[in-house]
């Protein structure tokens, strides 16, 4: 066995060892899902257990002494190496950097403190009583503070760009900043144009239910292979919260049905549709290597949103798939004549929950919780104090005030959960999706058509070419100027936003 | 952290290292759940990588020099140890022993050699050519001697008796032999008397189909909740093969349904429902520990056929369970008599297949496969000489000669797989059954009326506090003999045959 292996040159053995991790890593993803979806409730210590257990493997074999001294020869060597073997060299780097800058003790307390953290948010979000997670998010904030300073000195940025660079990697702040300025001073006197706009529109007609979930099933299940959702590899189950699993071979993608309305669940198949074509779309060569990996959450929200936003709640899909809607569920009558369910679909609303939000409002969502979190970060808010000025922003931004902090700074478990850097890449990918999408039209001739005769195969090819089959061997930016001319911007997500909104 | 473990006796870093070890073949367990009841053909491959992964982290886990350092330190000090830690440190002994019995190598050339012997095998039966297999049967066997050989040094008993260890720990072929040779002397004759005691009964009535799976997987769940199936602990799926699989904490339990005949998929599920009990009562306080697993493959078969074939085609069963499956069902008339189902339950036909057989001839299958893997190991028979050999012995012991060897000796997974010395569990779990619903008897006051109610707490219980809850604290034999007040033995089967098959 030695023998063998000092033959090998140290990047392959590098390869053997990144196998091995991602083997580990699908175990994980696969139990995650069937904990969320099969799993009956009496199995959870268990199951935690199993996946402690591996995180604790996956981490070792990861922070080896061995795969440093590896890191150093394969790089020393690197003129041996074709693109994609150096690309995936730099990914093998950057999750090395990674497992490697914080202390294990470091990542033991945060892990126990964002457990402890999302149980108080959970009682606290039910009694509307901030005061009783200030404690305890104080803590997670603070763990998570010296993670990024750890990794702050590991990848020479600063520390709130450290943790930006675990969901999206290379990205920097300044740029957000940009962006979000450039969203933020438009947003708020755009959505005002819109409530005008929309009140001289007609009533809007909810379609009556119910609706049976076998049918939504499989109007659902006929959308998801009409798009080029591979069942071979990959299903369609339900969990409480709808979400994209599994692996690349295997996806396992999940929504959640209300029999009284078949639009939410539809448009949640639709938008894990799109993350899911990202998954299947991944290089087949590089399966089971960090750079066959998806390229980071902002380009995953351009998918999903491309699909969902740009695609599916477009005139153009609906007029394929009204009558096929109808013909499954019988409808008939004006609540199902096509220009009020679109209506019903872009309907413009300033509400206090993201998770509910329009395509217009959710942005704004995204720059209060970006902006509060670098405050926080900074230590020029404290914990105590965030519910005034999330009500202060809110108000600013949207112009409503949350009538408690239940529906006010409550409502999302990322912060207690650990996760700040994270909200930013949903607005990056509503950007993304709209230049995307706009780039495949000019990419793929008579687009407009093909949607409207329910032929996507032009377009997913598109977006396989020029999105997914490049993995993580370059940068999101490298990814978006080649796809479409540009790096990341507002214009085409602005312009979209006009000629739908406020159509002329 | 080092000072910790410094401070930490060598049982309990023992019991640490097993508890890792538990959480890595609990989540082996359920991905193999996964592939046969959820996975789409597609995944198979990067399923097959995950579980190998697994697999070798398992292994490393056991074989590090460590491990054997703390054991002889543990068994140093075992005086500190109470009953139970001392069974668990044997236990450890006996997991560490087999893992480190045998060389990486031979491990990893036996499991490619039995990977390619079950695909030829495949096709094999499939085509009904027994020489298409012999070559990679040879290979097969050949390693698994070799293998034998290594455990046989390190356990100090005959190679075959090494292989018996694996599925029944403890098991000496000796033993066997008086059981079979017992039975083989009983069953032919007994058999032929059961045989012409048929004669004289009415014909079979099957009742009318089609039964809706719906309403088969409704009655299969309400007699998992009658005998004690806990939901919260477990699911029951669908599955091509029929298992019980996953933790005890969390029990997967699969059938499969026929839609013309609810009795196949009914008795199937009773009888993996043995087994989850069995599973879900073993020793709480020891989950993740050697000694809180089940002893041995002949007493969780016993806990099966104890619920299939001892309980639920007993009279007392059908009393209960008749008018339940008549409501479900809408069944009526002279299929539908308690006489005629029990009649169908219980009728006995010498046939070529083992997997179909009943409670009188299944016994002669396994004999026959037992001294043929027995003569096959000790280099008695070629295995080019297997389907001569079996075709004889199917006549001795069945009085029926197989019409090809797909319908033979190629009817089995078993010895393409390798598994050589697991056949004799599924008869000693038959042994076993028997010897213990007797005791049950003697143990619990009134219960054939308490069957008959369709009240089966005190039978669970006692086979709680007696089967199950022993966990592997103790032999199969002294379970056995604390339990009914004997070894394994003969007679109970032999009275429990007699007096079901040739009533006076």
């Amino acid at each position: 066995m030695v023998k063998t292996k000092m033959a090998l040159s140290a990047y392959t053995q590098l390869e053997q060892k990144f196998a091995r991790q991602s083997a580990l890593s699908g175990a994980m993803a696969m139990l995650h899902w069937d904990s969320a979806v099969i799993m009956p409730d009496g199995g959870s210590a268990a199951r935690a257990e199993q996946l402690a257990t591996l995180g604790v493997l996956a981490h070792d074999l990861l922070t080896n002494p061995a795969v440093g001294d590896l890191l150093d020869k394969a790089e020393a060597d690197c003129a041996d190496l074709d693109d994609w073997q150096r690309a995936n060299l730099q990914e093998m780097w950057n999750s090395w950097r990674h497992a490697t800058a914080v202390d294990a003790d470091l990542v033991e307390a945060h892990s126990h403190a964002t457990s402890a953290c999302e149980m108080k948010w959970r009682a606290a979000r039910e009694d509307n009583d901030f005061a009783s997670l200030v404690p305890s998010l104080e803590e997670v904030v603070s763990l998570t503070r010296q993670i990024a300073d750890a990794k702050s000195d590991a990848f020479n940025v600063s520390p709130y760009d450290a943790l930006l660079d675990q969901y999206e990697p290379g990205c920097v702040s300044a740029t957000i900043d940009a962006l979000f300025d450039d969203l933020g001073a438009f947003l708020p006197g755009f959505l005002q144009d819109v409530l005008e706009h929309q009140k001289s529109r007609p009533d809007l007609i909810l379609p009556e239910g119910p609706f049976a979930i076998e049918i939504q099933k499989q109007v659902g299940h006929d959308f998801m292979t009409a798009l080029g959702f591979d069942f071979d590899h990959g299903r369609l189950d339900i969990s409480h919260h709808p979400f994209t699993g599994g692996i690349p071979d295997d996806v396992r993608l999940t929504t959640r049905y209300v029999t009284e309305d078949f639009t939410q669940s539809l448009m949640g198949t639709l938008h894990e549709t799109g993350h899911a074509l990202y998954e299947q779309g991944l290089p087949a060569k590089w399966r089971s290597q960090p750079v066959g990996l998806a390229r980071g959450m902002a380009l995953h929200e351009s998918q999903s949103l491309l699909v969902e936003m740009q695609l599916s709640r477009g005139h153009d899909f609906l007029s394929y798939a009204l009558p096929k809607m109808k013909l499954a569920y019988k409808g008939d009558g004006p609540a199902w004549e096509i220009e009020n369910l679109q209506r019903l679909y872009l309907n413009v609303k300033p509400d206090m929950i993201r998770v509910d939000a329009d395509e217009v409002t959710y942005p704004l969502h995204v720059i209060l919780r970006y902006r509060l979190e670098k405050a926080l970060f900074a230590g020029d808010l404290a914990i105590a104090d965030l519910p005034g000025a999330w009500n202060d922003q809110m108000q600013n931004l949207l112009g409503i005030t949350p009538p408690n902090d239940s529906m006010g700074c409550l409502q999302d478990i990322h912060w207690p959960s650990g996760a700040i850097g994270y909200f930013p890449t949903y607005t990056m990918g509503a950007l993304g999706a709209a230049q995307i999408f706009q780039a495949a039209f000019e990419g793929v001739e008579k687009l407009q058509a093909q949607i409207r005769d329910g032929n996507f195969s032009e377009l997913v090819n598109w977006l396989r070419k020029n999105i997914h089959e490049a993995g993580s061997s370059k940068s999101t930016n490298e990814i978006l100027q080649s796809a479409t001319g540009h790096p990341l911007h507002t214009e085409a997500f602005k312009a979209h936003l006009k000629a739908r909104y406020l159509p002329t």
